[in-house]
């Protein structure tokens, strides 16, 4: 069922956003035609603005339209520390917990050779750089705990055997307010592996 | 959490869609950045292009870029029916369906005096001169089946009255394929006093 061209062609637009199905992308272009032209003007401004400028942080590579992103123009931030994350999303996350003060390198993916994406894609190499010419003291892998996620956070330890530089990845285990009866055991079988004893002898 | 005011404007932007809180919106808006901009183009231009030409259609009042809608525009539906929704959804929804063959007209929403909403912003005059001219022999009302939905189908019933047209409301009852034990009361109600003889005598 097709009611009117242009109308057919936002709904297909709307589909393009992550979990939008052609019900929901129905119900999004009524509803802004009907009832939020105002909202409909923003956001194709917005669209528009952000693809023509935003692009990637010469020091960390997350998405930004300045040359240098907030965390790495900012001087609160401890340059020593750095956090290895594969999306700018997991920034995010990371800074709304709040306890991290370093800066941070985005991969923009994770290794996948079937893909067609190697250290090259992920800027390895300017991290490396980083690393040595000793900007770095401790370099915080935060690569997701899936097979590729691994694998980038072991390439990447590999590739640092040699220098002058701790690397660390963050604990998997049990999610803080988790119940152990829900928990996967991959997640049980970390947490296992990864246990610390709760008092010093 | 801001990382660049382009990004967190395309962020709240995103938030004009229905559905979409803060988390959805900050994944769609780093999905179309990281990996889709194509994507982006694409509905930045069928939004601004959607917004300026669509329109309500002269004869239904649906949504259209056109002055006539495809369906009052063709020929081979059947003028002597007409069946009333609220909203242009409601016309996809029927015309999934496939077995109605007349024209619509669509409210654009239903009385409710609390938001101004009267028989005049329903365009409901236009209704009722068409029937006036003996254009239309049946009348199928097919608002929703709540209160605002009801007391707008009793209103337009009541304003035709006197006229020589006959006046419907569809069915309202068990779900196809539901199972009546998850019916809820109100529909149960209706079904039976909705009910049928099944063989005539």
């Amino acid at each position: 069922m097709n009611l009117s061209p242009a109308i057919d062609e936002l709904v297909d637009a709307l589909r393009c956003l992550p979990g939008v199905g052609p019900k929901s992308a129905q119900r999004m272009a009524l509803q802004i035609l009907e009832r939020n032209k105002a909202g409909g003007e923003r956001l194709s401004r917005a669209l528009s603005s952000a693809l023509a400028s935003v692009g990637h942080c010469a020091s960390c590579r997350t998405l930004t339209e300045e040359k240098l992103c907030r965390l790495c123009a900012s001087s609160n931030r401890d340059s020593s520390l750095c956090c290895v994350v594969e999306s700018p999303a997991d920034i995010f996350a990371i800074e709304q917990a709040g306890s991290y003060r370093g800066r941070y390198f985005v991969l923009m993916g994770h290794l996948s050779p079937i893909d067609g994406i190697g250290p090259e894609q992920l800027g390895l190499e300017n991290l490396f750089t980083r690393v040595e010419q000793g900007e770095i003291r401790e370099l915080i892998i935060a690569c997701n705990p899936t097979v590729e996620g691994d694998a980038t956070a072991y390439y990447i330890a590999d590739s640092l055997e040699d220098e002058n530089v701790i690397v660390t990845r963050i604990a998997h285990g049990v999610p803080v307010g988790g119940e152990l009866e829900y928990v996967d055991s991959g997640t049980l079988s970390h947490a296992f592996a990864g246990r610390k004893p709760m008092m010093e002898r």
